[in-house]
Formats: structure tokens, C-alpha cells, sequence
């Protein structure tokens, strides 16, 4: 009796091309999770540690491409991902699956998508949204975008870097989306280093008001929901419980805290212009979600 | 056999000083949670609500102190509320405690500490870590700082407000942590905006965007405690798994986008600067954290 062999839970060999933080990253997920992982990076010193653990080395990017029906992508940005995939390696992904996990423009997104329907390329567009600790736990989750089908015939494979998410077939939907995230990313970033600035300037350490800090953003976080709302219905002047007015306030004070502290709190300043501005038209009694209106596409003041 | 009164569960008696947005959240907390409420404003017609709910209406500043010993006090900023403790109002105020939860500088905190002692009123500064629908909810908690003897004192009435956090007996704490925390908070606040703008420049709604962006989020708040770590120990260029040449790339992408799709930018554009800064300074490698040390006390460049 022939021995049973159930290829479907058998993994799937991958390639992974760049080796950078993020990519080693995806790379040992994979060798974790039991898949023939091949690896590829421009700076060939990135490689040893993966070999270690088992990862294949490739000798070039073509080499890389021909190991796996399944390659992805994770470098610096797009430019750095064309560069790598020259007339070789194009060639030798006609009639596999390219996912890219590099951080661009949806323009980009779009760009690379129409490069691999001209080779014959099956291709995702992707955002990892997750830092490298993160990945293949249950708190890491990822944006795709391309078509359907052939997300689901990668589905299982993709699935051991995250929880997947399909954003729809336009290529360029996971960038925008990703970049979105980010925006908002680093504007919480922002207010971290602001916040921990302030507390030094009396001496007060970043450990002791970190509890409090996390807690405060987990808790406000919730706002996104609420000015959601807001943004979309075009209404800021309804149901306001936190006004404008009195928020532009206790921005004032931060800034007069900076001046008396020897902080620089030039972070925040545009969004306290932006306050004033919509103060001095009449929105003083608003909710802070119509700064959107200031700010949104179509809105330059000339 | 005389009817037993434990005095120590009756509610005590406060008075409500301001009735904005976040007096009247306040005056309705104590008076849900049966505290015979006093309550006064500049502008008389904010307390007839209260008044239909229970809550006692005081002819001046000073009536209204004169009714309870807990006098809390939570109007637009310091000078607001020293506009309304007028003569009578300051010397019915001697022997009683003043819970002042108006946000400001730790300079006004101090100040306003110092001119409590003079006329030998208790005084606690605090500030409220919620917006007013969180008032008395598990999710509502305040910073207070002053002596620890009055706030034991008044510990349970204040604990219907939300959860009670001393940061110490210097009057200024409450304020400057309050502060901080705001500060955090407008920056996610910027990020949330900036990133609503970006993906309805492509005709997303912010509905959609919202469950993502509150998830990145929260995942990311916790970023709080591992740059704490950071900015405490001085070294932002070891264990880095987000290098800050990558980051900047990507907000780089961010003005990018924001061209392309005619959506204001600015609001990142000082975060952008600085990462710009710290790259040329030769921490392309570091952390993001690094930003802290451009920013810090006395980090002006001249
Ligand atoms: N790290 C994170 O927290 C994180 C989180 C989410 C998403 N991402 C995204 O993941 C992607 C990679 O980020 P990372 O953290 O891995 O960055 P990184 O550590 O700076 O690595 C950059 C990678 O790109 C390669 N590269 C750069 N320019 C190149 C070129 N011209 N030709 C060939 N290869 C080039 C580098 O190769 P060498 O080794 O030869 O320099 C390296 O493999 C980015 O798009 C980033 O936005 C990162
Ligand atoms: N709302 C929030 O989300 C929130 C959250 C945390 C902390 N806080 C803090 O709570 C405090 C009050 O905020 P709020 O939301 O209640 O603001 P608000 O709705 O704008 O109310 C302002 C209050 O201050 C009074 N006031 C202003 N100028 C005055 C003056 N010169 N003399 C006498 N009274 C004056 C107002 O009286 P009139 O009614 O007569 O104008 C009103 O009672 C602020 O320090 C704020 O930072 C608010």
C-alpha cells in the first residue's frame, strides 16, 4: 500500500527576496511553519543566519525566482524591487506568483501590476502591518490587494505571516490603505516623543509615564470610530462633547509649557494652526474630526 | 433603638463649579451616584438640566461653596477660574477643599497651590484622563497631585469620577502628566485625520478605513513601552527593528501621495524634518526613538 502523502497540508515552498529587518523576519516564519524557504539579498552576508536555520541560498535573483511557484518581495521601496528583477529574473516568474510586501504608492502598486500582467506574472500587492517581532503572531495582520483567485490559491501559505486581509482587486488599494495606517502611526509617534519631551523637561523619566500614556492612547484609539462618523456624514458641529475651542486651549498650553521647558514642540504646530484656523471660521463649538475638512483633497486655500 | 446611620456610606455632599461639556458629565456622575450636588455657572442657563435631575442651584460663586465642603472646580483654564473665586467666593473657601480639574501648565497648578495656602483652603490639582461620555465608566481615570492626606479624605466621593491616580505632592504633577498625555493624544488625533484624508482622496470612506486604523492603532500603543525603555537609557541604535532610513522612506511615500492626490500634508511634514535630521546625523540604522534627543530640553539647535 503506497504511503499517503495529503499535499494539500504539505507546505509550500517559497522564496523570499530582501533580507532586510522585515525580511529575515518573514523568512524564519516561514522556516518555523516547515516551508522550503529559499532566500535571496542584494548584500549576500544576510543570508548566513537564515542558511543556519535551514533557508536555501539562492545565487541569484533568477536562482531565487526558479525555486519557488510562490516569490515574495520585502525591500526598501519599488525602485530597489525593479532593480533587483532584471531580464532574468522577470523571465523566470512568467507563470508564477509574485507577492510584494515593499511599502509604496498605490500608483506604484498600479505600475507593478501592470509590469507583471506584460510578463505573464501572477501578482499581489501587499502591506505588512506588523514590525518584524511581530510577524506570525496572532497580533500581525496584512493588506493584499490583486486578484482573488489568486490570493486564495496562496491563502494558507500567506496566512502563516498574519491574518489576511483582501482589500479588493484594484492592485493599488493595499498601498493606500497601508500608508493610511502608517500616517496614522506616526502621528501617534509624534505625540509619544512630544509627550515623553515634556516630562524630561522636569525630570519626570519615559518608564514612569509610559503605563499611563499606553493606556490613554489604547483608550483614545477609540476615537477613530467616533470621528469616522463625523468625516463621513460631513457633520462636526453635532453631539460634541470635547470643543474645539477649549481643545485649541490646552494645545495653547503645550506650547507655553515648551517655551517655559526648553522643549521643542514644533510637532504639534500644524495641527494647532489648523485648530486656530477652523476656530477663527466659526467652528470654535465643533468637534476636532473638521480639521478634515481642512485638510482633505481639493482643500488648499491658494 | 435609635435607626443606625453609618455616616461613612452616606454620599458626601460637592459642589460642581462649571458646567461645560465637562462639569455637567461631572455634576450628573455624583448626582447619579447620590451625592447632593451643588452646582454653579457663569452662564446660568447650563444648570437647569441638572436642577431637573436633582442637583441644587447656587446663587453666586460663594453660595455655591458655602454648601458643601468638596468644591470642585472645571472651567476653560486657570484664569477663568480665578475670574470666578471672587472675595466672598475665596473666603467662603477657607477650611474646605478645592479639587481643581481645569487643565493647565504645572506653573498655574503651583501657582494656584500657593495661593490655596495663603488662604487656607485644601487644594488638589487634577486633571480627567476621559472624555465626558466616560465619566464615572471603568474606562475614565484622573491624575491628581497634592497633599495625600486630602485626598484620602476625599478618596471614595472622588472615586465615583473615575479611577484615582496620585503622581505625589507636588501640585504641578497632575497638570504636567496631563499634559503629556494630551499631548500623545493630538498627535494620534493628527495621524487619524492625516490618514482619513489620504484614502478619501481615493474615494474610500473613513467607515472603512476605521476598524483597520483603530486595530494598527492599539496594536501600536504599544510602542509606548519599548521606546520608554529607549529615551531612558539614551541608546536608540541597538535591537532596532524599524530603521529610521526605511521610516522615512515611507513617509516619504506619504508627502508623495499627498501630491499626487491634492490631500494637505503637513500635519506629518515636522515629523518628516526631524527624521531627515537624525538620518543626516548618521542614526539611518537607529530608532525612531532617536527623535526624542532633537527635541529634549535644551536640544535647540541655536
Ligand atoms: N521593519 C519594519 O518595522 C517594517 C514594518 C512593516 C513594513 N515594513 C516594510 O518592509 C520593507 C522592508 O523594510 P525593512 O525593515 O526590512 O528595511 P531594511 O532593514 O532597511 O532593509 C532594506 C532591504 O532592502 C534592500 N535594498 C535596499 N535598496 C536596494 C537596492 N537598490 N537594490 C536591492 N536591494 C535593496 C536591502 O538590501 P541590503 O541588505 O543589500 O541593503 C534590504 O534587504 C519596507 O518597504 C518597509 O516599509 C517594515
Ligand atoms: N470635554 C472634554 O473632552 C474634556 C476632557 C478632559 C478634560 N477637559 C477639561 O475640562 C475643562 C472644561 O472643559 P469643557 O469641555 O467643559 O469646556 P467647555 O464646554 O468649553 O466649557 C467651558 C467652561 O468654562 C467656563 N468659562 C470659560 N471662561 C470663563 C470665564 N472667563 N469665567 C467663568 N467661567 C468661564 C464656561 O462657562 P460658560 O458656560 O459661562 O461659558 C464653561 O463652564 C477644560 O480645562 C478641559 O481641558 C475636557
Amino acid at each position: 500500500m503506497p504511503e499517503h502523502v495529503d499535499s494539500t497540508t504539505r507546505p509550500a515552498p517559497v522564496t523570499i527576496i530582501g533580507l532586510g529587518a522585515m525580511g529575515t523576519a518573514l523568512a524564519a516564519a516561514f522556516l518555523a511553519a516547515g516551508h522550503p524557504t529559499t532566500v535571496w539579498n542584494r548584500s549576500p552576508a544576510k543570508v548566513e543566519a537564515l542558511v543556519a536555520r535551514g533557508a536555501l541560498r539562492a545565487g541569484s535573483a533568477a536562482d531565487a525566482v526558479a525555486a519557488s511557484e510562490l516569490v515574495i518581495a520585502c525591500v526598501l521601496d519599488y525602485p530597489a524591487l525593479h532593480e533587483i528583477l532584471d531580464d532574468a529574473a522577470t523571465d523566470t516568474l512568467a507563470g508564477r506568483t509574485l507577492v510584494n510586501l515593499t511599502n509604496g504608492l498605490p500608483t506604484q502598486a498600479r505600475d507593478t501590476a501592470a509590469w507583471a500582467a506584460k510578463h505573464d506574472i501572477a501578482y499581489l500587492d501587499g502591506g505588512i502591518m506588523a514590525v518584524p517581532p511581530m510577524v506570525a503572531t496572532p497580533a500581525a495582520f496584512l493588506l493584499y490587494s490583486g486578484p482573488r483567485d489568486v490570493l486564495a490559491a496562496h491563502r494558507a501559505t500567506l496566512g502563516v505571516l498574519g491574518e489576511v486581509h483582501h482589500l479588493g482587486e484594484d492592485p493599488g488599494s493595499a498601498a493606500l490603505h497601508d500608508l493610511a495606517l502608517l500616517t496614522g502611526m506616526y502621528g501617534m509617534f509624534a505625540g509619544i516623543l512630544q509627550a515623553f519631551a515634556l516630562v524630561d523637561s522636569e525630570g519626570v523619566s519615559a518608564a514612569s509615564l509610559a503605563p499611563l500614556l499606553s493606556r490613554w492612547l489604547t483608550d483614545m484609539a477609540s476615537s477613530v470610530d467616533f470621528y469616522a462618523h463625523k468625516i463621513d456624514s460631513g457633520d462636526h458641529d453635532s453631539d460634541v462633547v470635547s470643543p474645539l475651542a477649549m481643545q485649541a486651549t490646552g494645545l495653547a498650553n503645550l506650547a507655553q509649557a515648551g517655551r517655559d521647558q526648553g522643549v521643542d514642540v514644533e510637532l504639534l504646530a500644524p495641527l494647532y494652526d489648523l485648530m486656530r484656523r477652523r476656530v477663527a471660521d466659526g467652528h470654535g463649538q465643533g468637534d476636532v474630526s473638521g480639521l478634515f475638512e481642512l485638510i482633505k483633497r481639493g482643500s488648499a486655500t491658494g
